[in-house]
């Protein structure tokens, strides 16, 4: 099932799910109470108004209530040309790197994202395949933890690399207003059979700048969900963005940055494709 | 004003004013709801209904919509102690270092926190002045940034040393469940009028551990506003704690950890002192 928010012709956000061009509305407040459900109570939530996808707007898919939750460094590759690009010996933790978006960096699919050049001069992509929790859980196992990713959806990790770096921490250079666009919609985890072989890839204007497979995550969603979820409540909604392959802006030679009127295209195997143009003034 | 969620005996969390042993009920949902008011509808929001301080339990002052924005290192000895216990050479940054507490770590004024040993055997207190801003805002120069404070608050950023140096990132060390106490209540901007000349300190089981001044801070409110709000929208309940002061577990010799049965107490002055018990098992 493709579960997407759009806002519909009164203005309001709502939840439905996407059956071909059509989006048959869901009878909750919005799509995190939706997936706050029990799966009976889900079931029944599925409504009989329809609306033509054309006529409405999407919006960002779900909204936690609190940050995303990122990963950094999680494919080999790109842990190695960010180190190289830095001049640093490649040292890699026994234990994900998690850090976290604000929430007022999410962004809808196919909107522009209105980047400040005076924030940042160094603004990057970085594509990334984002879990999405379904139950509330905590101190789960590896073995339990697909039992609680309720679906899969594309993330683009939009940072500022100097205040990345001049942050020391990695929280500010990547929770800029409009730096997470997250969707088109979420795929709901039964039509997943392997969320660790899929491509996963990144276009600027059209051309290929990452493609890797979800398969070269060195930290796999298992191993992430078990991690985070040590002595830390999970809660539905919640989403993991899971790091991102080799090729981002600032590790190639010379480094290449985000310019105003670029097209960023996130595109991941059996998910979807996220489309984001950026404004940068 | 002081400021309280309080739980009533029906279980229901309520805001209210607090006034020497009673609660005035704020008619609002809920705290974050009131300060996100405009000051006039707020003055309109403050009811008649009261009850006895001593009849309620004090919940978590204001719960915001996302993480918990913290600053580290932003006192000199705090940070000379923490880069000697680590044997490292003390850089300081041009910039505040952000890094976020989940929301899920939150815990009330009294609560007992129940931390887990397996998990971390390495559980630290560290004292902060917490600020609660009370206005949607973006881009604020230091100028207007304490225009944009609705209060303040004490803050306990109990941490896992261990797991915040093993994840590199600190967040995941600092997001524990029932690691970040929060409270007694919220004193409202115009109460303090000076909140860079307080004394701010720590005791445990009663013995004095940190002993400090706000004024000791490195980035002042204004400048951490000012940082945090560049590019970033900050919103009305978003709770930012500004560093803790030298005197910290870790960096005693020899480390001094958190046992069970522990007594924590944050108190500074004009604000209050918040108290919470430690179980570890």
């Amino acid at each position: 099932m493709r579960l997407v928010s759009f806002i519909d012709a009164q203005g309001r956000v709502r939840p439905g799910t996407l059956e071909g061009e059509t989006v048959r509305v869901i009878d909750a407040p919005d799509l995190r109470s939706y997936i706050a459900l029990s799966p009976d109570r889900r079931s029944a939530a599925l409504g009989g108004e329809t609306v033509a996808l054309r006529d409405v707007r999407l919006d960002v898919p779900v909204r936690p209530q609190r940050n995303i939750f990122c990963v950094g460094r999680n494919y080999l590759e790109h842990a190695k040309e960010g180190s190289k690009a830095l001049g640093l010996d490649l040292k890699l933790p026994d234990v994900p790197t998690f850090f976290t978006k604000a929430p007022t960096a999410l962004a809808a699919p196919d909107a522009t994202l209105h980047l400040q050049a005076r924030v940042s001069p160094q603004y990057d992509f970085e594509a990334e395949l984002a879990v999405v929790i379904g139950t509330r859980c905590k101190d789960v196992t590896e073995a339990q933890a697909m039992d609680v990713v309720f679906g899969y959806t594309c993330l683009n990790d939009v940072t500022a690399r100097d205040l990345q770096r001049a942050h020391l921490q990695w929280f500010k250079g990547k929770s800029l207003d409009d730096t997470c666009p997250l969707g088109p919609w979420i795929v709901t985890a039964d039509e997943v059979s392997d969320p660790h072989a899929l491509s996963i890839g990144f276009r600027l204007n059209g051309e290929q700048k990452q493609l890797s497979s979800t398969g070269s995550m060195i930290f796999r969603i298992p191993r992430l969900i078990a991690e985070l979820s040590k002595g830390m409540t999970l809660e539905p909604g919640d989403v993991i963005a899971t790091g991102t392959p080799e090729g981002v802006g600032f590790a190639r030679t010379p480094p290449e940055f985000l310019a105003n009127g670029d097209m960023m295209e996130v595109e991941i195997e059996r998910i979807g494709t996220l489309r984001n143009k950026v404004d940068i003034r």
